[in-house]
Protein backbone atom coordinates (compact mmCIF):
# COMPACT_ATOMS: atom_id res chain seq x y z
CA UNK A 1 0.00 0.00 0.00
CA UNK A 2 2.89 2.32 0.71
CA UNK A 3 4.16 4.05 -2.41
CA UNK A 4 7.70 2.96 -3.30
CA UNK A 5 10.33 5.64 -2.97
CA UNK A 6 12.82 6.15 -5.75
CA UNK A 7 15.77 3.97 -4.94
CA UNK A 8 19.47 3.99 -5.51
CA UNK A 9 20.80 1.09 -7.63
CA UNK A 10 21.74 -1.85 -5.41
CA UNK A 11 19.74 -0.51 -2.47
CA UNK A 12 17.49 -2.81 -0.46
CA UNK A 13 14.23 -2.81 -2.46
CA UNK A 14 10.99 -1.47 -1.06
CA UNK A 15 8.95 -4.16 0.67
CA UNK A 16 11.70 -6.20 2.31
CA UNK A 17 11.72 -6.84 6.08
CA UNK A 18 13.62 -3.62 6.63
CA UNK A 19 14.00 -0.43 4.62
CA UNK A 20 17.25 1.25 3.68
CA UNK A 21 18.08 4.54 5.35
CA UNK A 22 18.70 6.84 2.36
CA UNK A 23 22.12 8.40 2.40
CA UNK A 24 23.65 5.68 4.57
CA UNK A 25 25.27 2.56 3.24
CA UNK A 26 25.12 0.29 6.27
CA UNK A 27 21.89 1.16 8.08
CA UNK A 28 18.43 -0.34 7.77
CA UNK A 29 15.32 0.25 9.83
CA UNK A 30 11.93 -1.27 10.46
CA UNK A 31 8.76 -0.50 12.37
CA UNK A 32 6.12 -2.86 13.76
CA UNK A 33 2.96 -1.91 15.58
CA UNK A 34 1.21 -4.24 18.06
CA UNK A 35 -2.43 -3.83 19.03
CA UNK A 36 -4.20 -5.00 22.18
CA UNK A 37 -6.82 -7.60 21.34
CA UNK A 38 -5.06 -8.54 18.10
CA UNK A 39 -1.39 -9.10 18.92
CA UNK A 40 -1.70 -9.38 22.70
CA UNK A 41 -4.28 -9.32 25.43
CA UNK A 42 -4.18 -7.35 28.67
CA UNK A 43 -3.37 -8.27 31.38
CA UNK A 44 -2.75 -11.67 29.77
CA UNK A 45 0.91 -12.58 29.90
CA UNK A 46 2.03 -9.59 31.93
CA UNK A 47 2.94 -6.15 30.73
CA UNK A 48 6.66 -6.75 30.53
CA UNK A 49 6.11 -9.72 28.23
CA UNK A 50 3.94 -7.55 25.99
CA UNK A 51 6.80 -5.08 25.78
CA UNK A 52 9.24 -7.91 25.08
CA UNK A 53 7.11 -9.11 22.19
CA UNK A 54 6.77 -5.59 20.73
CA UNK A 55 10.57 -5.38 20.57
CA UNK A 56 11.09 -9.01 19.53
CA UNK A 57 9.05 -8.77 16.33
CA UNK A 58 11.29 -5.91 15.22
CA UNK A 59 14.45 -7.81 16.18
CA UNK A 60 13.11 -10.67 14.07
CA UNK A 61 13.09 -8.32 11.08
CA UNK A 62 16.77 -7.65 11.80
CA UNK A 63 17.31 -11.43 11.87
CA UNK A 64 15.54 -11.78 8.52
CA UNK A 65 18.14 -9.47 6.95
CA UNK A 66 21.09 -10.61 9.10
CA UNK A 67 21.88 -7.18 10.52
CA UNK A 68 22.79 -6.13 14.06
CA UNK A 69 19.92 -4.40 15.88
CA UNK A 70 21.49 -1.26 17.37
CA UNK A 71 18.86 1.20 18.59
CA UNK A 72 15.13 1.54 19.06
CA UNK A 73 12.37 4.09 19.60
CA UNK A 74 8.95 3.19 20.98
CA UNK A 75 5.63 4.99 20.68
CA UNK A 76 2.82 3.93 23.00
CA UNK A 77 -0.82 4.81 23.28
CA UNK A 78 -2.23 3.44 26.52
CA UNK A 79 -5.65 3.40 28.10
CA UNK A 80 -6.10 6.34 30.46
CA UNK A 81 -6.68 3.95 33.38
CA UNK A 82 -3.40 2.08 32.87
CA UNK A 83 -1.41 2.07 36.11
CA UNK A 84 1.92 3.88 35.81
CA UNK A 85 3.68 0.71 37.03
CA UNK A 86 2.15 -1.29 34.17
CA UNK A 87 3.21 1.32 31.62
CA UNK A 88 6.71 1.14 33.06
CA UNK A 89 6.62 -2.66 32.79
CA UNK A 90 5.87 -2.42 29.07
CA UNK A 91 8.80 -0.05 28.54
CA UNK A 92 11.05 -2.21 30.72
CA UNK A 93 10.11 -5.26 28.63
CA UNK A 94 10.92 -3.39 25.42
CA UNK A 95 14.26 -2.20 26.80
CA UNK A 96 15.27 -5.57 28.27
CA UNK A 97 14.48 -7.57 25.16
CA UNK A 98 16.43 -5.05 23.10
CA UNK A 99 19.39 -5.09 25.46
CA UNK A 100 19.64 -8.88 25.18
CA UNK A 101 20.35 -8.40 21.48
CA UNK A 102 22.56 -5.30 21.65
CA UNK A 103 19.73 -2.90 20.80
CA UNK A 104 19.39 0.22 22.99
CA UNK A 105 16.04 1.92 23.56
CA UNK A 106 16.93 5.59 23.08
CA UNK A 107 13.61 7.43 23.12
CA UNK A 108 9.92 7.43 22.42
CA UNK A 109 6.51 8.99 22.62
CA UNK A 110 3.81 8.18 25.18
CA UNK A 111 0.13 8.95 24.62
CA UNK A 112 -3.03 8.25 26.52
CA UNK A 113 -6.52 7.54 25.19
CA UNK A 114 -9.67 5.62 26.08
CA UNK A 115 -9.05 2.72 23.67
CA UNK A 116 -7.02 -0.49 23.75
CA UNK A 117 -3.24 -0.20 23.94
CA UNK A 118 -1.03 0.24 20.91
CA UNK A 119 2.75 -0.24 20.93
CA UNK A 120 4.86 0.79 17.94
CA UNK A 121 8.57 -0.01 18.06
CA UNK A 122 11.07 1.16 15.44
CA UNK A 123 14.50 -0.49 15.26
CA UNK A 124 17.64 0.53 13.45
CA UNK A 125 20.01 -2.21 12.33
CA UNK A 126 23.56 -2.12 11.05
CA UNK A 127 25.14 -4.39 8.47
CA UNK A 128 27.44 -7.07 9.89
CA UNK A 129 30.98 -5.98 8.97
CA UNK A 130 31.45 -6.35 5.23
CA UNK A 131 28.46 -8.71 4.85
CA UNK A 132 25.65 -7.04 2.93
CA UNK A 133 22.15 -7.53 4.42
CA UNK A 134 20.34 -10.62 3.15
CA UNK A 135 17.34 -9.68 1.02
CA UNK A 136 14.26 -11.70 0.15
CA UNK A 137 14.60 -11.23 -3.60
CA UNK A 138 17.78 -13.23 -4.24
CA UNK A 139 16.54 -16.85 -4.34
CA UNK A 140 17.62 -18.67 -7.54
CA UNK A 141 16.53 -21.92 -9.21
CA UNK A 142 18.57 -24.75 -7.73
CA UNK A 143 18.80 -23.16 -4.27
CA UNK A 144 17.94 -25.43 -1.37
CA UNK A 145 15.39 -24.21 1.15
CA UNK A 146 15.73 -24.55 4.93
CA UNK A 147 14.01 -23.41 8.09
CA UNK A 148 15.87 -22.73 11.33
CA UNK A 149 13.45 -24.78 13.47
CA UNK A 150 10.09 -26.53 13.66
CA UNK A 151 6.98 -24.41 13.16
CA UNK A 152 3.24 -24.30 13.84
CA UNK A 153 0.98 -24.07 16.87
CA UNK A 154 2.71 -20.97 18.28
CA UNK A 155 -0.66 -19.83 19.65
CA UNK A 156 -0.18 -22.39 22.45
CA UNK A 157 2.36 -20.02 24.00
CA UNK A 158 5.41 -19.41 21.85
CA UNK A 159 3.70 -16.44 20.12
CA UNK A 160 4.21 -14.49 23.34
CA UNK A 161 7.73 -15.65 24.16
CA UNK A 162 9.24 -14.66 20.84
CA UNK A 163 12.93 -15.50 20.51
CA UNK A 164 14.27 -13.62 17.49
CA UNK A 165 16.88 -15.56 15.52
CA UNK A 166 19.36 -12.71 15.30
CA UNK A 167 22.45 -14.70 16.33
CA UNK A 168 21.49 -17.59 14.07
CA UNK A 169 20.98 -15.22 11.12
CA UNK A 170 24.36 -13.55 11.59
CA UNK A 171 26.09 -16.95 11.83
CA UNK A 172 24.30 -18.24 8.74
CA UNK A 173 25.16 -15.11 6.76
CA UNK A 174 28.84 -15.26 7.73
CA UNK A 175 29.21 -18.95 6.92
CA UNK A 176 26.94 -19.46 3.95
CA UNK A 177 25.96 -16.13 2.33
CA UNK A 178 22.31 -17.09 1.75
CA UNK A 179 20.68 -15.96 -1.48
CA UNK A 180 17.50 -15.01 0.39
CA UNK A 181 15.99 -15.01 3.89
CA UNK A 182 12.73 -14.04 5.56
CA UNK A 183 11.33 -14.50 9.05
CA UNK A 184 8.15 -16.52 9.50
CA UNK A 185 5.88 -13.90 11.03
CA UNK A 186 2.63 -14.65 9.17
CA UNK A 187 3.18 -18.33 8.33
CA UNK A 188 5.64 -20.57 6.45
CA UNK A 189 3.45 -20.74 3.34
CA UNK A 190 2.70 -17.03 2.97
CA UNK A 191 6.19 -15.88 3.93
CA UNK A 192 7.76 -18.37 1.50
CA UNK A 193 5.45 -17.02 -1.21
CA UNK A 194 6.79 -13.54 -0.46
CA UNK A 195 10.34 -14.78 -1.12
CA UNK A 196 9.22 -16.47 -4.33
CA UNK A 197 7.35 -13.42 -5.56
CA UNK A 198 10.25 -11.06 -4.79
CA UNK A 199 12.73 -13.50 -6.37
CA UNK A 200 10.51 -14.21 -9.39
CA UNK A 201 10.76 -17.99 -9.05
CA UNK A 202 8.92 -21.00 -7.59
CA UNK A 203 9.54 -23.76 -5.05
CA UNK A 204 9.01 -27.47 -4.62
CA UNK A 205 8.69 -28.58 -1.02
CA UNK A 206 9.34 -32.17 0.03
CA UNK A 207 6.38 -33.72 1.86
CA UNK A 208 8.57 -36.02 3.95
CA UNK A 209 10.96 -33.21 4.88
CA UNK A 210 8.02 -31.03 5.92
CA UNK A 211 6.90 -33.74 8.36
CA UNK A 212 10.18 -33.18 10.21
CA UNK A 213 9.55 -29.43 10.70
CA UNK A 214 6.11 -29.79 12.30
CA UNK A 215 6.41 -28.41 15.83
CA UNK A 216 5.05 -30.52 18.70
CA UNK A 217 2.69 -27.60 19.41
CA UNK A 218 1.25 -27.97 15.90
CA UNK A 219 0.53 -31.65 16.61
CA UNK A 220 -1.06 -30.82 19.96
CA UNK A 221 -3.13 -28.04 18.41
CA UNK A 222 -4.18 -30.37 15.60
CA UNK A 223 -5.87 -32.66 18.14
CA UNK A 224 -8.04 -29.72 19.27
CA UNK A 225 -8.78 -28.14 15.92
CA UNK A 226 -9.14 -31.31 13.84
CA UNK A 227 -6.96 -29.72 11.14
CA UNK A 228 -3.86 -31.63 9.96
CA UNK A 229 -0.74 -30.74 11.95
CA UNK A 230 1.02 -29.96 8.67
CA UNK A 231 -1.56 -27.24 7.94
CA UNK A 232 -0.71 -25.63 11.26
CA UNK A 233 3.00 -25.85 10.43
CA UNK A 234 2.43 -24.22 7.04
CA UNK A 235 -0.16 -21.61 7.93
CA UNK A 236 0.24 -20.57 11.57
CA UNK A 237 1.95 -17.25 12.15
CA UNK A 238 4.28 -15.87 14.83
CA UNK A 239 6.93 -18.54 14.83
CA UNK A 240 9.80 -16.23 13.89
CA UNK A 241 11.98 -19.00 12.57
CA UNK A 242 13.80 -18.06 9.37
CA UNK A 243 13.33 -19.42 5.85
CA UNK A 244 16.77 -19.61 4.21
CA UNK A 245 17.59 -20.12 0.51
CA UNK A 246 21.11 -21.49 0.09
CA UNK A 247 23.22 -22.15 -2.97
CA UNK A 248 23.49 -25.94 -3.59
CA UNK A 249 27.28 -25.56 -3.25
CA UNK A 250 27.03 -24.62 0.42
CA UNK A 251 27.13 -27.04 3.34
CA UNK A 252 24.48 -26.12 5.93
CA UNK A 253 26.17 -28.35 8.49
CA UNK A 254 29.11 -25.95 8.90
CA UNK A 255 27.18 -23.31 10.90
CA UNK A 256 27.92 -23.94 14.57
CA UNK A 257 24.94 -24.24 16.94
CA UNK A 258 22.40 -23.56 14.22
CA UNK A 259 20.07 -26.24 12.89
CA UNK A 260 19.03 -25.82 9.27
CA UNK A 261 16.18 -28.18 8.46
CA UNK A 262 15.72 -28.84 4.72
CA UNK A 263 12.24 -28.37 3.28
CA UNK A 264 12.72 -28.27 -0.50
CA UNK A 265 14.26 -26.31 -3.32
CA UNK A 266 13.78 -23.31 -5.56
CA UNK A 267 12.67 -23.91 -9.15
CA UNK A 268 12.34 -21.64 -12.16
CA UNK A 269 8.62 -22.22 -12.70
CA UNK A 270 6.46 -19.84 -10.63
CA UNK A 271 4.23 -21.23 -7.91
CA UNK A 272 4.84 -23.45 -4.93
CA UNK A 273 4.11 -27.19 -4.76
CA UNK A 274 4.37 -29.92 -2.16
CA UNK A 275 5.82 -33.08 -3.68
CA UNK A 276 4.73 -36.45 -2.20
CA UNK A 277 7.04 -39.45 -2.05
CA UNK A 278 5.19 -40.88 -5.06
CA UNK A 279 6.07 -37.73 -7.05
CA UNK A 280 2.58 -36.22 -7.03
CA UNK A 281 2.73 -32.42 -6.64
CA UNK A 282 -0.06 -30.40 -5.01
CA UNK A 283 -0.12 -26.59 -5.06
CA UNK A 284 0.51 -24.80 -1.75
CA UNK A 285 -1.74 -21.76 -1.31
CA UNK A 286 -0.28 -18.55 0.16
CA UNK A 287 -2.39 -18.91 3.26
CA UNK A 288 -1.43 -17.43 6.62
CA UNK A 289 -2.07 -14.46 8.84
CA UNK A 290 -3.14 -11.51 6.73
CA UNK A 291 -4.62 -8.16 7.55
CA UNK A 292 -7.39 -7.12 5.21
CA UNK A 293 -9.28 -3.86 4.98
CA UNK A 294 -12.99 -3.66 4.09
CA UNK B 1 9.07 7.19 31.66
CA UNK B 2 11.55 5.66 29.25
CA UNK B 3 14.79 4.66 30.92
CA UNK B 4 17.72 6.72 29.72
CA UNK B 5 20.31 4.83 27.73
CA UNK B 6 23.95 5.25 28.57
CA UNK B 7 25.21 8.04 26.39
CA UNK B 8 28.40 9.08 24.74
CA UNK B 9 29.87 12.38 25.96
CA UNK B 10 28.56 15.27 23.87
CA UNK B 11 25.69 13.18 22.49
CA UNK B 12 22.18 14.59 22.32
CA UNK B 13 20.79 13.92 25.80
CA UNK B 14 17.82 11.68 26.42
CA UNK B 15 14.52 13.57 26.37
CA UNK B 16 15.22 16.10 23.64
CA UNK B 17 12.93 16.40 20.60
CA UNK B 18 14.95 13.75 18.80
CA UNK B 19 17.22 10.94 19.96
CA UNK B 20 20.72 10.26 18.73
CA UNK B 21 21.29 7.16 16.64
CA UNK B 22 24.07 5.36 18.55
CA UNK B 23 27.13 4.75 16.43
CA UNK B 24 26.38 7.59 14.03
CA UNK B 25 27.59 11.14 14.47
CA UNK B 26 25.16 13.02 12.24
CA UNK B 27 21.85 11.19 12.52
CA UNK B 28 18.91 11.76 14.87
CA UNK B 29 15.47 10.19 14.89
CA UNK B 30 12.07 10.71 16.42
CA UNK B 31 8.70 8.97 16.57
CA UNK B 32 5.23 10.42 17.13
CA UNK B 33 1.99 8.52 17.37
CA UNK B 34 -1.38 10.10 16.52
CA UNK B 35 -4.67 8.65 17.76
CA UNK B 36 -8.15 9.04 16.28
CA UNK B 37 -10.40 10.94 18.67
CA UNK B 38 -7.42 12.56 20.41
CA UNK B 39 -5.19 14.01 17.70
CA UNK B 40 -7.64 13.88 14.81
CA UNK B 41 -11.21 12.91 14.03
CA UNK B 42 -12.42 10.78 11.14
CA UNK B 43 -13.60 11.65 8.54
CA UNK B 44 -13.08 15.21 9.81
CA UNK B 45 -10.54 17.04 7.71
CA UNK B 46 -10.04 14.27 5.16
CA UNK B 47 -7.73 11.31 5.32
CA UNK B 48 -4.87 12.89 3.42
CA UNK B 49 -4.79 15.79 5.86
CA UNK B 50 -4.63 13.33 8.75
CA UNK B 51 -1.63 11.72 7.10
CA UNK B 52 -0.07 15.13 6.52
CA UNK B 53 -0.40 15.98 10.19
CA UNK B 54 1.09 12.64 11.29
CA UNK B 55 4.19 13.44 9.25
CA UNK B 56 4.24 17.15 10.11
CA UNK B 57 4.52 16.66 13.88
CA UNK B 58 7.67 14.60 13.28
CA UNK B 59 9.07 17.18 10.86
CA UNK B 60 8.47 19.75 13.58
CA UNK B 61 10.79 17.73 15.85
CA UNK B 62 13.43 18.00 13.12
CA UNK B 63 12.80 21.76 13.06
CA UNK B 64 13.24 21.93 16.84
CA UNK B 65 16.77 20.53 16.46
CA UNK B 66 17.55 22.21 13.12
CA UNK B 67 18.26 19.01 11.22
CA UNK B 68 17.23 17.94 7.72
CA UNK B 69 14.41 15.37 7.71
CA UNK B 70 15.61 12.65 5.33
CA UNK B 71 13.52 9.47 5.61
CA UNK B 72 10.42 8.12 7.33
CA UNK B 73 8.63 4.90 8.23
CA UNK B 74 4.95 4.74 9.12
CA UNK B 75 2.98 2.16 11.09
CA UNK B 76 -0.80 2.24 10.87
CA UNK B 77 -3.57 0.42 12.63
CA UNK B 78 -6.86 1.11 10.91
CA UNK B 79 -10.45 0.09 11.54
CA UNK B 80 -11.35 -3.03 9.60
CA UNK B 81 -14.10 -1.15 7.74
CA UNK B 82 -11.73 1.57 6.47
CA UNK B 83 -12.01 1.84 2.69
CA UNK B 84 -8.77 1.00 0.89
CA UNK B 85 -8.93 4.40 -0.84
CA UNK B 86 -9.02 6.15 2.55
CA UNK B 87 -6.06 4.14 3.80
CA UNK B 88 -4.18 5.12 0.65
CA UNK B 89 -5.11 8.77 1.25
CA UNK B 90 -3.52 8.64 4.70
CA UNK B 91 -0.31 7.20 3.29
CA UNK B 92 -0.36 9.67 0.39
CA UNK B 93 -0.72 12.53 2.90
CA UNK B 94 2.22 11.22 4.92
CA UNK B 95 4.38 10.84 1.79
CA UNK B 96 3.44 14.22 0.29
CA UNK B 97 4.05 16.19 3.46
CA UNK B 98 7.41 14.46 3.82
CA UNK B 99 8.38 15.08 0.21
CA UNK B 100 7.73 18.82 0.62
CA UNK B 101 10.51 18.84 3.21
CA UNK B 102 12.94 16.43 1.55
CA UNK B 103 11.85 13.45 3.66
CA UNK B 104 11.19 10.19 1.80
CA UNK B 105 8.70 7.61 3.09
CA UNK B 106 10.62 4.36 2.66
CA UNK B 107 8.48 1.71 4.35
CA UNK B 108 5.99 0.79 7.02
CA UNK B 109 3.63 -1.62 8.66
CA UNK B 110 -0.15 -1.77 8.16
CA UNK B 111 -2.48 -3.42 10.64
CA UNK B 112 -6.22 -3.75 10.96
CA UNK B 113 -8.37 -3.87 14.06
CA UNK B 114 -11.84 -2.91 15.29
CA UNK B 115 -10.76 0.22 17.16
CA UNK B 116 -10.05 3.85 16.22
CA UNK B 117 -7.16 4.54 13.90
CA UNK B 118 -3.57 4.95 15.09
CA UNK B 119 -0.77 6.40 12.97
CA UNK B 120 2.85 6.22 14.13
CA UNK B 121 5.47 7.95 12.00
CA UNK B 122 9.22 7.72 12.61
CA UNK B 123 11.55 10.22 10.97
CA UNK B 124 15.30 10.24 10.59
CA UNK B 125 17.07 13.58 10.38
CA UNK B 126 20.61 14.54 9.40
CA UNK B 127 22.70 17.36 10.80
CA UNK B 128 22.98 20.43 8.56
CA UNK B 129 26.53 20.37 7.22
CA UNK B 130 28.93 21.17 10.03
CA UNK B 131 26.22 22.69 12.26
CA UNK B 132 25.54 20.51 15.29
CA UNK B 133 21.83 19.93 16.09
CA UNK B 134 20.32 22.54 18.42
CA UNK B 135 19.43 21.03 21.78
CA UNK B 136 17.00 22.22 24.40
CA UNK B 137 19.54 22.19 27.24
CA UNK B 138 21.85 24.99 26.14
CA UNK B 139 20.01 28.15 27.24
CA UNK B 140 22.17 30.48 29.38
CA UNK B 141 21.41 33.44 31.64
CA UNK B 142 21.41 36.58 29.51
CA UNK B 143 20.05 34.81 26.40
CA UNK B 144 17.14 36.52 24.73
CA UNK B 145 14.03 34.47 24.01
CA UNK B 146 12.07 34.57 20.75
CA UNK B 147 9.23 32.75 19.03
CA UNK B 148 9.00 32.33 15.27
CA UNK B 149 5.39 33.48 15.06
CA UNK B 150 2.19 34.26 16.98
CA UNK B 151 0.61 31.45 18.96
CA UNK B 152 -2.67 30.31 20.52
CA UNK B 153 -6.08 29.22 19.30
CA UNK B 154 -4.73 26.58 16.91
CA UNK B 155 -7.86 24.50 17.60
CA UNK B 156 -9.73 26.84 15.26
CA UNK B 157 -8.02 25.12 12.33
CA UNK B 158 -4.25 25.48 12.31
CA UNK B 159 -3.82 22.33 14.46
CA UNK B 160 -4.73 20.31 11.37
CA UNK B 161 -2.76 22.28 8.80
CA UNK B 162 0.57 22.01 10.58
CA UNK B 163 3.42 23.81 8.81
CA UNK B 164 6.66 22.60 10.39
CA UNK B 165 9.30 25.32 10.67
CA UNK B 166 12.12 23.26 9.18
CA UNK B 167 13.42 25.89 6.76
CA UNK B 168 13.19 28.63 9.39
CA UNK B 169 15.10 26.47 11.89
CA UNK B 170 17.92 25.70 9.46
CA UNK B 171 18.23 29.40 8.57
CA UNK B 172 18.25 30.43 12.23
CA UNK B 173 20.87 27.82 13.10
CA UNK B 174 23.14 28.85 10.22
CA UNK B 175 22.91 32.56 10.98
CA UNK B 176 22.71 32.71 14.76
CA UNK B 177 23.75 29.39 16.36
CA UNK B 178 20.96 29.40 18.99
CA UNK B 179 21.82 28.14 22.45
CA UNK B 180 18.52 26.23 22.64
CA UNK B 181 15.37 25.55 20.64
CA UNK B 182 12.13 23.60 21.03
CA UNK B 183 8.93 23.39 19.01
CA UNK B 184 5.66 24.46 20.63
CA UNK B 185 3.70 21.22 20.44
CA UNK B 186 2.04 21.26 23.88
CA UNK B 187 1.97 25.01 24.56
CA UNK B 188 4.38 27.96 24.90
CA UNK B 189 4.40 27.81 28.71
CA UNK B 190 4.99 24.07 29.12
CA UNK B 191 7.47 23.80 26.25
CA UNK B 192 9.42 26.81 27.56
CA UNK B 193 9.51 25.13 30.98
CA UNK B 194 11.04 22.08 29.30
CA UNK B 195 13.85 24.26 27.94
CA UNK B 196 14.38 25.86 31.36
CA UNK B 197 14.42 22.52 33.15
CA UNK B 198 16.87 20.96 30.69
CA UNK B 199 19.06 24.08 30.78
CA UNK B 200 18.84 24.47 34.56
CA UNK B 201 17.85 28.13 34.48
CA UNK B 202 14.78 30.42 34.57
CA UNK B 203 13.11 33.01 32.38
CA UNK B 204 11.47 36.41 32.63
CA UNK B 205 8.87 37.11 29.95
CA UNK B 206 7.87 40.63 29.03
CA UNK B 207 4.09 41.17 29.33
CA UNK B 208 4.02 43.78 26.58
CA UNK B 209 6.10 41.65 24.22
CA UNK B 210 3.79 38.68 24.87
CA UNK B 211 0.81 40.77 23.73
CA UNK B 212 2.48 40.95 20.31
CA UNK B 213 2.69 37.14 19.94
CA UNK B 214 -0.99 36.45 20.61
CA UNK B 215 -2.40 34.91 17.44
CA UNK B 216 -5.65 36.35 16.04
CA UNK B 217 -7.13 32.87 16.56
CA UNK B 218 -6.35 33.13 20.28
CA UNK B 219 -8.28 36.41 20.42
CA UNK B 220 -11.22 34.92 18.51
CA UNK B 221 -11.22 31.83 20.72
CA UNK B 222 -11.06 34.04 23.81
CA UNK B 223 -14.40 35.57 22.89
CA UNK B 224 -15.97 32.07 22.94
CA UNK B 225 -14.23 30.66 25.98
CA UNK B 226 -14.16 33.77 28.12
CA UNK B 227 -10.52 33.06 28.97
CA UNK B 228 -7.94 35.79 28.33
CA UNK B 229 -6.40 35.60 24.86
CA UNK B 230 -2.95 35.58 26.50
CA UNK B 231 -3.83 32.35 28.31
CA UNK B 232 -4.63 30.73 24.99
CA UNK B 233 -1.33 31.99 23.59
CA UNK B 234 0.58 30.57 26.55
CA UNK B 235 -1.26 27.29 27.06
CA UNK B 236 -2.74 26.11 23.77
CA UNK B 237 -0.85 23.31 22.04
CA UNK B 238 -0.23 22.35 18.41
CA UNK B 239 1.16 25.63 17.14
CA UNK B 240 4.52 24.24 16.08
CA UNK B 241 6.26 27.60 16.15
CA UNK B 242 9.75 27.45 17.65
CA UNK B 243 11.03 28.92 20.92
CA UNK B 244 14.58 30.16 20.33
CA UNK B 245 17.19 31.17 22.94
CA UNK B 246 19.83 33.45 21.40
CA UNK B 247 23.03 34.91 22.75
CA UNK B 248 22.57 38.64 23.43
CA UNK B 249 25.43 39.27 20.96
CA UNK B 250 23.42 38.00 18.01
CA UNK B 251 21.18 40.10 15.78
CA UNK B 252 17.90 38.28 15.09
CA UNK B 253 17.16 40.66 12.21
CA UNK B 254 19.86 39.10 10.02
CA UNK B 255 17.93 35.88 9.27
CA UNK B 256 16.26 36.39 5.89
CA UNK B 257 12.50 35.69 5.65
CA UNK B 258 12.24 34.58 9.28
CA UNK B 259 10.49 36.65 11.90
CA UNK B 260 11.84 36.29 15.41
CA UNK B 261 9.46 37.87 17.90
CA UNK B 262 11.06 38.71 21.28
CA UNK B 263 9.26 37.45 24.40
CA UNK B 264 11.81 37.81 27.22
CA UNK B 265 15.14 36.58 28.47
CA UNK B 266 16.84 33.75 30.34
CA UNK B 267 17.85 34.32 33.96
CA UNK B 268 19.89 32.30 36.41
CA UNK B 269 17.13 31.95 39.01
CA UNK B 270 14.91 28.92 38.35
CA UNK B 271 11.25 29.42 37.52
CA UNK B 272 9.44 31.46 34.91
CA UNK B 273 7.81 34.85 35.49
CA UNK B 274 5.82 37.32 33.45
CA UNK B 275 6.97 40.90 34.13
CA UNK B 276 4.39 43.70 33.83
CA UNK B 277 5.32 47.20 32.63
CA UNK B 278 5.21 48.32 36.29
CA UNK B 279 7.83 45.72 37.14
CA UNK B 280 5.51 43.33 38.97
CA UNK B 281 6.44 39.69 38.25
CA UNK B 282 3.86 36.87 38.32
CA UNK B 283 4.85 33.20 38.08
CA UNK B 284 3.92 31.36 34.88
CA UNK B 285 2.72 27.81 35.54
CA UNK B 286 3.86 25.00 33.23
CA UNK B 287 0.35 24.51 31.92
CA UNK B 288 -0.43 23.06 28.49
CA UNK B 289 -1.41 19.87 26.79
CA UNK B 290 -0.28 16.91 28.87
CA UNK B 291 -1.01 13.22 28.75
CA UNK B 292 -1.57 11.70 32.13
CA UNK B 293 -2.06 8.09 33.12
CA UNK B 294 -4.36 7.00 35.89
Amino acid sequence: MITPASQAPGAVPFGDDMAAVPGTARWLWTTDLLCEGVDFIVPGPGYDQIGRKAMAVNLSDCAAMAVHPRAALCALSLRRDTAAADAESIVRGIAEMGRAFGCTLVGGDTNVWDQPAVIAVTVMGEADGEQPPVRRDGARPGDRLFVTGPVGGSILGRHLAVRPRVREALAINRALRPHAMIDISDGLAIDLHRVLEASNCGARLDREALEAVIHDDARRLSRDTGRPALDHALEDGEDFELIVALSPETDPAVVPDVSLLPIGCIVEERGCHIVETNGRATPLAARGWEYRLG
